[in-house]
């Protein structure tokens, strides 16, 4: 299986690219690393990623921020710009590759906890992986020859103990739970599922 | 209790209208119509309506759109023309509005079920939908004197028959049920609640 991993220098996605990498052919792409370089907040961008990787077997995304800041302070231009890179990078990414994919290919995205279980300066996030996650839903039904499309929904992960501080209570979720969640999606045949790793 | 209705002359908004005007001072806002117009995807408008109605105890919204269309031959630009109204310009009331509530105030935006149960041509309302399901629920952590803020998120109607098509096997909810909902959150207590009325 060829499959091009979105993000695959980052905490989650090196896991991941090491675990797939076994028994698949993967292209890594990264911001500034990887075999090829992409912008993700950028879909010309994104377009000439597709067209360097080839037709491709999975599309792996485990990249994108979004905005964090207090609520009282928050403009309509902050949280507009925190949709920039986890949302519309990833539905870009769907967008485009759709047309590249092939038959029973699938991609699998990447939202997170807080859409269901919220923190302090977490609204724009929160509303970010929901909205990826209600995408995914949607989206299943419409990708044609057998392509899949699933989100991967983890909480504050073990390798990211600079982050546990802001997620007072929320138990660090094993770095291998999510890879297992990666490969459900990647390798089964599941769709239009959000893959809760909490 | 003062409340702000924005869509107060659409098919919910009449509604909710007719319903809280019998006890309450009811302030509409329409974008050709009711007591005061305003442009939900423009923040200078909303502004300007939040200092015309002054100080206020409920703002409810039953106005907001969002892209609809076969996702083969959406673009990343659709799709973000899509977030403007339904999820920016609710966004917008939240974070505008947070400076001219009163304390013990309350915020009720609107979702809808393809957040959860999609149709076709729907991953832009999906995504939208549940971006405003997930900020309602982190929202609610921050806003400050008491106020709360909640979701309703109605089925298709029984007032949107020309809708009736585009969901099948969606049970059409009545109205009264959808009153309820929007009662629930600007006479109740709760916070942080999607309400769903399907």
């Amino acid at each position: 299986m060829k499959i091009i991993i979105v993000g695959a220098s980052g905490t989650l996605g090196q896991k991941v690219t090491e675990d797939l990498e076994k028994e698949h052919e993967v292209i890594r792409v990264g911001s500034k690393s990887g075999d090829i370089q992409a912008d993700l907040t950028n879909p010309e961008s994104l377009e000439e990623m597709f067209k360097k990787a080839g037709p491709f077997d999975a599309l792996v995304c485990a990249a994108g921020s979004g905005h964090f800041g207090p609520l009282k302070e928050m403009t309509g231009e902050d949280f507009k710009k925190g949709l920039n890179s986890k949302l519309l990078g990833q539905v870009n990414l769907v967008l485009i590759g759709q047309h590249y994919i092939n038959p029973k290919g699938s991609f699998t995205l990447i939202s997170g906890v807080l859409s269901d279980d919220p923190i302090q300066n977490s609204v724009n996030v929160a509303a970010v992986n929901s909205a990826v996650n209600g995408f995914v839903k949607a989206a299943a039904l419409e990708l044609e020859n057998g392509v899949r499309i699933n989100a991967v929904s983890p909480g504050v992960v073990e390798d990211s103990p600079q982050l546990f501080d802001a997620f007072p209570g929320h138990k660090p979720v094993s770095m291998e739970r999510v890879v297992y969640a990666y490969r459900k999606s990647v390798l089964g045949h599941i769709t239009g599922q959000v893959i809760k790793e909490v």
